[in-house]
Order: structure tokens, then sequence, then C-alpha cells
């Protein structure tokens, strides 16, 4: 099986639990909506990717993890689509889960994607206790508050924003969960892989910077976008584009550079690179 | 340290850890002020004198688990209050979440406080693995779908409903847990525990129903209220208000009776018989 028909196993495997038994219709559905078709499915391709570097020696676990940190990823954006946010009508190309369903269904699929997501690694808890439970506690810190998404969310709502603490939370505590729990989920220390995760978490940081930033190169003419006209700092504000391209550069080599020494070391790169050549924006290509 | 004192003390540990560190202010206020002050704090109640009554030796596992099971709760009350559901204004006497805060701040302060009821559980299963975990499952499946408290307010947005699942889900499932995880906390078997839970979630619901329809018996001079009025099932529209309170008094003698045997016997016993006397109406007192 490669590695995007695990991915979908084990989050279709997920939704089953949560859809089993006498269940309302339609709830039920929205988890399956809100879950599959999958986007690009990064953060845990890079979650399996490390524990596969690590040796994967519990599958099980494994798949558990990255059903878990998908599952969470989905509830966030079930959540941030809902009108009181960005009141998105689209998602993956198709309607956000609130127009397809309605706004109830929308928060309690959110809610029970979280919990299922708690609910999976519970269960691989009661084969492999002491991967299962610390796979939960970073899980929980990468989501929860203070430091993890819905942190990253509250900041929002904030006159006076710490911003390293809000990229950190807001894009950042997702692929930090991703590297740290693939390194769990195959009996790793999970410490050393704090860097790859939290390098990858501002790559995709900076990247999107350029992209709201080119979007408007497009469209507008000049290279200032939402953010600019925000006020808010971004890497393209403060380094112009070839700038910030470099930046994306250097701290994606640095993130390679980061991986710790492992069995799969060189694959892991490998799929790093490619990685990193997804999120490079076309127009920016030949400035690198 | 008496019981209101010992949940209340297990409550704010428990919040303290969501508002550690650099965090968002308002929402970090919002996570105390959803949870404090408690209401009757009814489930935790339950779920520390089930744990007393089975020897209740590892008080730090208890006390997660209260905390735990009462975060869930005030998520789902932070939830249900949202305009999309019951566009409440007032929760314990003073605004709702939303309206203290944002709708915004009211999903993350629900969406934070349902990751921290499994966060701290996590963090009491690195010393109690087996208790911890088992904690984590009985939580999920109580809250989340299919059988949980999700599922329940999920029910609602059915044409077809079934009245056992939704019941069951909606107000059972939180007491269900109280029980079997007060039995989990102090290392006994959950199962026998069942019974209990699944009856006082049955106990409130039948003195629910008493109150929707007396309510109107003082308002509009007739039995029926909100209930019959939206033709949703209950048990005073099908056994009138004495045989409804003559039924409530069976079902909480049946709960008293189905207490496993258990060194705390008595007193949990004596705790049942005092919490069925709160909830019952005061309007039929003389009825049963």
């Amino acid at each position: 099986m490669d590695l995007n028909a695990r991915i979908d196993d084990a989050v279709c495997r997920a939704i089953a639990i949560g859809r089993g038994g006498v269940a309302p219709a339609q709830l039920s559905e929205a988890l399956d909506y809100a879950t599959s078709p999958g986007g690009a499915r990064i953060r845990p391709t890079i979650l399996a990717s490390v524990a596969m570097a690590c040796g994967d020696d519990r599958p099980g676990v494994t798949d558990a993890a990255v059903a878990a940190l998908e599952l969470i990823h989905c509830a966030s954006l079930v959540h941030d689509d809902l009108p009181c946010f960005d009141d998105a009508e689209l998602r993956r190309g198709k309607p956000s889960v609130h127009r397809a369903y309605s706004e109830p269904l929308a928060v309690l699929a959110g809610d029970s994607l979280i919990i299922l997501a708690f609910d999976v690694l519970a269960r691989a808890a009661e084969d492999a206790p002491r991967r299962g439970v610390r796979l939960m506690r970073t899980l929980a810190q990468c989501s929860g508050m203070p430091n993890g998404i819905c942190a990253g969310q509250g900041w929002e709502s904030e006159a006076k924003v710490d911003l390293a603490a809000y990229h950190r939370s807001k894009t950042g505590a997702l692929f930090i969960a991703a590297t740290q729990m693939g390194a769990i989920a195959a009996g790793h220390d999970p410490e050393p892989w704090y860097e790859l995760g939290d390098r990858i978490g501002e790559a995709f940081q900076v990247a999107d910077d350029l992209r709201d930033a080119l979007m408007d190169v497009d469209a507008l003419g000049k290279p200032a976008g939402q953010d600019e006209a925000h006020g808010r700092p971004n890497a393209v504000a403060e380094l112009g584009v070839a700038g910030a391209t470099g930046r994306l550069r250097n701290i994606l080599a640095g993130a390679i550079s980061s991986i710790p020494s492992c069995p799969g070391e060189a694959r892991l790169a490998q799929m790093v690179r490619m990685q990193s050549e997804r999120i490079m924006p076309d127009a920016v290509r030949h400035l690198a």
C-alpha cells in the first residue's frame, strides 16, 4: 500500500468508529464529508514519513497517530469555516460543512472529530500505553490551549498580538505535532524532532506570505496583498519577494539538515525536499 | 476538604493548565468564565462519590476524572448556548460565553475545554496508564459520536428520531460516564456501574419532563408544556403528572438498589437519595 492509500485507510477506519451503530444520519455523514476526499494530507504524510524513518515498528500505532492528527486538522477547518470565523462557502472544491449540512451540524461535526481523534489514540494506547499516552499529550498540546491551534485562532481576537506565539500556535503547532508524533509512534524520543516540525511550519508561513503577496501581483499589479492591507507583518513586507523566497529556501535547507540521525534519514530528506517543491509558489521558483 | 471544594479545586487546576504560559488573554479568561462558578456539579459529584465508595485509592486519578467530566459538560453548555443552537442569553445567572466574549471565542472555548479534558486524563495516565486509558475511552464514548452527547444533539437535526438512542446519548451518556469513570478511577470494573448511571440519567429525563409540564401549570394553567407543544413524547404526556412522579420514584429506587456491592455502598445510597430529593420538582413532592 502506498503512503497516500495508507493515510486514507487510517482516516476511513477512524471515521467508521464514529459512524458505527445507531447514530444520527446527517451528523454521521458529515463526519465523512469533512474528512474525505482529503486535501494534500501534508501533516499525516510528514507524521508517517518520520515514523517510517524511525523504523515504524508498530504500524497500528502510527496509523492511529496519522488518523488522529488529520481528524484534528479537519475539525479545525470545519470550525474555521463557520460564519463567525471565515464564513467560507467552499472547502476543497465543495461546499463547506455548514453550507452542505447546517451550522449546528458543523459545530457538532468539529466537536465529534476532536473527540474521535483522542478516542483513536486511546484505543491504540490499550496495546501500547506508553506511546499512546505520549501521543495524546502531544496532540493535546498542539491543538488546545495555551499553545495549540485553538490558541492560534484565539490570538486573532486580541488587540495586541504576540506574533511569535501566534504563528507558532496557529501554523507551527500541527507540524511540530506531525514530526514529534511520528517519532513517538515508532518508539523514538520526540524531542530531537521538534526543530524539523518547527522549520516546516515556518516554511509554510513564509510560503503563505508569498502567495498572499503574489496573488496581488497578478490581480492588482502590485506586490502587496491582504497582509499588508491589514497591517499584518509578513515576510514579504519585511524582505521583499526575492528576500522572502531566499528565506524560504534557507528554512527548508535548515529543516533538512535538522533531521535527527535515524535509519531512514536519506529517504525522509527526500520527502521534505519533495514537499518543499510543492509549497514553493510557481512565480518565485526562478528567484531561488 | 469537603466534596464540593475538592471538585472545584480539581476543575480549577485543570483550567490553570489551559491558561498557562503565553496565551491569548480573552480565550484564556473564557475558559475560566465557562467553568466557574460551577452549577450543581452533579456529574462530578456522582463520579467522586462512586470513586470514594470504591475506595478512592488513587485520589489524583479521581480528581483528573472529575475535572475531565466537568470540562466536557461545560464545553457542551458553551456550544449548546451558541446562536445556531439555543441562542441562550444567560447561563448560570450570567451572560453565556458568546454574549460575554464573542461567538468565535465561544466556539474556541468549547473546543479548548474538550481538548483539555483529554489532556488532563492523559497526564493522569502517565502514572496510571491502565486507568487513564480506560477513563479516556469511556469519556470519548459518552461525549462523541456515535453514542455520546454530540450524537444526542445531532439527533435534533433528524426528521426521524430514534428516541431511545436520543435520550440515552443526550441525557444519559454523561451520567453513565460519571458512575463508570468513578469506578475506573478507583480501579474497579466499570461494567456493574452502568445501570446506576443509566437510571440516574433516566430520572433526570423524567424530572425534566415534569418541570417542563409544571412550568406551564403555573404560567398557563395547563399541564402541557414545550414538549407537548412540539409533539415531543415525554413521560408526563404518557403517564400524567402523578404517573410520571411515581415513575420518577421508581427509577430512583431502582437506581439505589442497583448499586454494586462495594465498601462505601451505604454512603453512596445516601448520596443518591439526596440528589434525588434535589431533582424532584417541589410541586410534585406531595404526590409521591
